[in-house]
């Protein structure tokens, strides 16, 4: 049985031999050339993915579906070599669920990586296009972005999922996942590198950073010498400001979900009910839960009872201003509630007197993420639509619907706050650039 | 007659008095509390701007228009400050023209303003709209990018048309020109401020830096704390370079304008001869000028010797390869002919063997701005079409057709060659972002 090693550049033979990955096998001083190494190869994969065609990429990412659902043992056998590690360094409960893989996670991670194949490869599409008085025909034209650094903690399918979206909009891609699941994720990019030899493309186009050595953060936030043109964080607050704060390259990234409701008098009592319990209490750990609830001062005798009672029979605990403390038994908030992403089964319920108080209270503690109206006020809604500038604003639907599978997207790489390129959910047109196409019959341009 | 200052937060009255610039008024420890307190300014004008209607900003941008027609007078007599300054500090001729306002000029800055105005207000405008199955209808609207940091060089007239076209987008802007402009600049800000009160639009939506201390170049780079989205630098090399490299936030720009034209055999020679001559000799100085041209190995016989003496005949020198230099007497190029901007009557001539072969040079001297095409192989031009990866590509069409009015887009503040959000001209349109509008009947979101 061949040996092989770990990175996209080196042979992969089949069946899986145990994999040499040592965490800590590459000293610091000698990340910084690797790290660039990867850059240049990247870039290099980079120009030949722009102009691969469609059929290509989708024969890659399906094969490697194959790859990973042909060897769920293998998967499964490295992953335990990750969760040992785990439980010797004591990880949360919560950190051991997010590393786990079993059969059925793998299978949906193949599953996933089918879907991702199936959608339109949007490189090459043309945006728009008109005629000039003069002649020229100007089209805007679908291009890859180039070269994608996605840091990620220790969600194993993020090696898949977002390998496999870049790859589909025509970017290579450097994957850096957290050093907890690396023996994961090295299995995992071996099937990638697998369905790319089986497509016929670089096997550069997707790699993994083998070191665990946290400089190599540091070495992707400065762009490894301009081949690097977007980073994508994946994780918790901590590693996304880390990014945001050191970042030499653009960054897709929200830094939390701090998402509110906002339901009037004239709403429907039972639409509010059902939709404030769902924005809160569907998933709770989700970046599109709401975590503050504002309800409008008129709405509080018949709107507010109702609301609490349904969060409350879910086990949700509702922390509130003084005006609704005197009326309902509740947690007093602090000053720091409104601030807060509970990520939990919390809630922030605040009184205001209408939609411009409400209005003013997201913009002084809204990430940016998402934001509801409840109302059947065409006034207000036509006002908190046009004034909330948030990702994503809706009007008598639940918050949790911020998320690139439920607009119709296919999957998403996540979800942007930033204003510039990419809001709301990214998913692979998103994960695109555009150039123009001048075409003309021998036009010059007059004095 | 009341005295008055001249940063946009303060009072402003007509007739115009003789403004307090002076250019070296502010001490360097004050820049910082002052830009920071421009940058808080804009981000108020800013949630302001993003609501009003389209009316308000084209009646300010339209009043402005006014001023600055019926202040003509007063804009001379500024313009003469600075270009009294400019002969003793010894300016050269050019930057003397450039900085020179005449009463030609302050009409066309006028009539540029005019035409920002009857532009289409991009603010509202629904990119796209679909339904999911679930009866969810999802809107992308445009929306303002909030506030736009504009740094200049000595040309005034840009005062006035990046304040309009960023006002029109909806953004609140902080303009900072050079110094050897200062008091036109100051003249021209102060009758956008007139057009903003005569709106009733918040007189802080424009705000000209009045510190000539250059620390608040460094602090707008920084971003003021935030408020400041994107900067957009207008001026030489060295001004983009800076900005590049230091700059915290987005930027829009090129640093440099080193386009191709490459001409093969199948080309018709007359088309060829002319659209080169008017790609290099038009207008030397601008970005969209070509300064390389690359001619097939087959053509050297046919195409060559008309389209370098058309070249010559209008001046201009040319600089070739040693194939080229073989048969005509050309000065040789040396390496560096093919990494240079000249912006001049100059031109690098190098022979290729195909549209391979051009596109590997372009791929590797591109300063990724503008390249075309001069061809009737379609095959050829597919290939250099969907290959070259710059901001524009042009087949049988000049270069010198770069440029946001040659595109339809009225007026542009400059072009980008990042693959960012704006890439090449940046017009009305690429000074927005965007975000989602979901609209609802009371959906809840299944677990």
């Amino acid at each position: 049985m061949d040996q092989w090693t770990i990175s996209g550049h080196d042979n992969f033979h089949l069946p899986f031999a145990q994999p040499l990955v040592n965490p800590n096998r590459m000293a610091t001083t000698d990340t910084k050339p690797y790290m660039q190494k990867l850059g240049r190869s990247a870039r290099q994969a980079a120009k030949v993915l722009a102009i691969a065609n469609t059929q290509a990429k989708r024969t890659a990412i399906l094969a490697a579906a194959r790859a990973i659902e042909s060897k769920a043992t293998y998967l499964v056998e490295q992953n335990q070599l990750d969760l040992n590690r785990a439980s010797e360094n004591g990880l949360s409960p919560a950190m051991v669920d997010r590393l786990r893989l079993d059969r059925s996670r793998i299978e949906s991670i193949a599953k996933g990586l089918c879907q991702v194949a199936n959608l339109e490869d949007p490189v090459g599409t043309v945006m728009a296009k008109w005629d000039r008085p003069n002649g020229l025909q100007i089209q805007r034209v679908r291009t890859p972005l180039g070269v994608i650094g996605v840091i990620y903690e220790s969600r194993p399918n993020v090696t898949a999922d977002a390998g496999a979206l870049c790859l589909l909009a025509g970017n290579a891609v450097i994957l850096r996942g957290g050093s907890d699941s690396i023996c994961s994720s090295t299995a995992i990019h071996q099937c990638l590198v697998e369905g790319l030899k089986t497509a016929g493309l670089p096997v550069e186009s997707v790699q993994l950073v083998t070191t665990t050595d946290r400089s190599a953060v540091g070495e992707m936030l400065q762009g490894l010498d301009g081949n690097i043109d977007v980073i994508v964080p994946r994780g918790g607050k901590s590693l996304v400001a880390r990014v945001q704060a050191e970042c030499r390259v653009p960054v897709f990234a929200h830094l939390e979900g701090i998402c509110h409701t906002y339901v009037d008098a004239t709403s429907e009592i039972a639409m509010a009910v059902e939709v404030v319990h769902n924005a809160k209490m569907r998933r709770t750990g989700i970046c599109g839960a709401t975590e503050t609830l504002l309800v409008q001062q008129d709405a509080a005798a018949s709107h507010l009872l109702p609301i609490l009672e349904r969060l409350r029979d879910s086990g949700c605990e509702v922390r509130s201003d003084e005006a609704i403390g005197a009326r309902f038994d509740c947690i007093a908030a602090t000053q720091n509630d409104w601030s807060t992403e509970y990520l939990d089964a919390i809630i922030s319920v605040r009184l205001v007197a209408d939609v411009g108080e409400a209005i003013s209270h997201i913009q002084r503690y809204s990430s940016g993420h998402t934001e509801a109206i409840i109302s059947n006020d065409a006034k207000a809604v036509a006002r908190f639509m046009s004034e909330i500038d948030s990702a994503i604003v809706m009007h008598n639907a639940s918050t949790q619907f911020a998320d690139g599978g439920e607009f119709g997207m296919g999957a998403e790489i996540g979800i942007a706050t930033g204003k510039m390129h990419a809001r709301g959910p990214v998913g692979v047109e998103q994960l695109t650039s555009f150039n123009y196409r001048v075409l003309g019959a021998g036009q010059v341009r007059p004095s």
